[in-house]
Parts: structure tokens; sequence; C-alpha cells
């Protein structure tokens, strides 16, 4: 007890969640840990994570690793977007039983799990026999309920207020 | 409309206030943009976050403003605290009004706020009139209502399940 690596969860349909994991990820790296922060969503907004990330290295790996599901039939997904979830999900389980890692980020697991893009109990089990240091940190929408009872922390981003419905465009430094 | 910075609050009794904060502050340091990171808390547990801050200098700037004032009466504030807080807002205050930062975050201002250590009043005339481009991020429990107006986005922090409650101590690299 206490000195286990916990499971982090970041949910909600407030905004936040990925920052939240990038400051937590910064916070480790400030130590000396190793961080691997994992992206389940590709795209081209995560400019001014990428360049900040360098600086960070060489303890902190940010690897982008999907393609982008944005639009999914949870009843009928595109195969195509369950292989490159697969792949991407391959590399995470490696890296979170590899133990070479204080902390694992898996930005944006909660959005394919909840798309049934990746099968749950797998996540689970890799969850529960990853190595005792090391700490998951998995963000996105819709958390499945099975992820929040396993986890020890879960923090609900709830949006109060958003810029777009003032009218205001996604911006260079704020949003991306 | 579109251009202006905005007034980002992040509130709430969970988690993840602090560490979405520097998630932004990293994502605009990696367009090159600059940001004062000021914090009214002072505390060794920041220890991660001043290494980390490092790496992104220069663009970063991450200032501990405070000397702690975690338990106040907010009837009868110790006036050694408000003097403190009020010389830290002075700090805040220009560095806002500069207009030499994209991004000014007052870390904990919220909670400053809420006990009265800081006239409210004034911190809403400041963010009114701030440069056009700059953008400002209060961050803390109990967001005044007025700071909630005018702000263009709010993201409540909710906290669903903490470690502390499994008996788990504060560690390295996660909370500090």
């Amino acid at each position: 007890m206490g000195q286990k690596g916990s499971i982090i969860v970041l949910t909600g349909e407030g905004k936040g969640k990925t920052t939240a994991a990038l400051g937590m990820a910064m916070r480790a790296v400030g130590h000396g840990f190793r961080v691997a922060f994992l992206q389940f969503i590709k795209g081209t907004w995560k400019y001014g994570e990428l360049e900040a990330a360098k600086r960070l290295k060489p303890e902190l790996e940010l690897e982008p690793l999907g393609e982008g599901f944005v639009h999914v039939d949870p009843l009928n997904p595109d195969p195509r977007d369950v292989e490159v979830t697969r792949k991407a999900w391959e590399v995470c389980k490696e890296k979170i039983l590899s133990g070479h890692y204080f902390m694992v980020v898996l930005d944006e697991i909660n959005y394919a799990l909840s798309y049934g893009l990746l099968p749950l109990a797998e996540v689970l089990e890799v969850l529960k026999k990853r190595p005792d240091h090391v700490h998951v940190v998995l963000t996105g929408r819709n958390a499945p309920q099975e992820i929040i009872e396993l986890a020890d922390l879960v923090t609900e981003m709830k949006e109060i207020k958003h810029p777009f419905s003032k009218g205001i465009v996604s911006r260079k430094g704020i949003e991306y």
C-alpha cells in the first residue's frame, strides 16, 4: 500500500483532460522519471505539445499512435479503425509491462474503449498485472465503469462554460 | 472576436487544476509563446514542476509568489497573509498588463480571492483591461461567481475517486 503505482483516470466532457495528463508528465519528468505519453488520436493540433515535449526529452517520450477515429459507429466500427487501434494498444501494452517507465499515459484510450475499438477485458488485465511501480494515466470521455472501479484516482472534467458558445474559434497555443 | 485572449478558469474540488494549467503552459511554449506561471501558494511539493519548468525556459517563467496561507479565517485574515498576497498580486498585475506574455497563469488565485486576501473588484478590472492578446488562466477552488461570469472557458475538476480514501500517501512525481 502506498508505494504501488496508481491508475489515474481523467474523464468527463470538459476540456483539460489531455492537458492535465501533460502536466502530470511534466511533473514526473521534473523528478527525472521516465514517462511514455501515447496518443490514440493523432492530429496536427498536437503541434504545441510535440514541440514542448522535445524539451522534456529524454525522460518524456511522446508518441502519436492512432490515425484518428472520431466518427465511429460503435455497433459497426470500421475494421481499419479496429486494426489501427489494436496495433496502438500493442505498443501501449509493451510499454506498460516493460517496467521501463514511471508513468505511461494512454491518451484518449477511454474514447477507443467506449467505441468498442479495444477489448476492455484485455486492457483491465494488463493494468492489473503491470509492474508495481508503474503509474498509468487513462484519458478521454466516457471512461468505462470497470476502469473507474479499478482506478485509484478519477477526476471528471466538467464543462461549465465553453468559448465555442461565444463563437470563438480554435486558437494556436490554446486549443492546439 | 476570436482573436482576443481568453480568460480560462480551472476550478472545483478535484485534482488536476494546476496540472492542467501546466499542460496549457507547455502547449503554448511549444509554439514559442511566452508564459508567466505565477504561483500564489509556495511549497516544496512544487519541486517536480520547478525542475521541468527549467526545460521550458526561456519562454516559460515559473515564479512562486506566495508564502502559503492554507489556513485562513476569511472573516479575520492574518494581516501578514493579506500583505504577502497583495504583493504577489502586484507582480501578476504588472505581468498581465505588460503585454509581454501570451499567457499568464494565476495559480491558486481563486483560493486567495475566496479567502478575501485580494480585492475581487481590482482583479476583475485588470482582467478586463488586459492587452487583447493576453490569455489569463486562473486556478483554484471556489472561483468567485464574478470571475466565472467574465471567463470564456470554465472547467470544473470533480473528484470522483481519490487515492487518500484508499490510504495511499502523497508520492514523488505524482502529487508533487
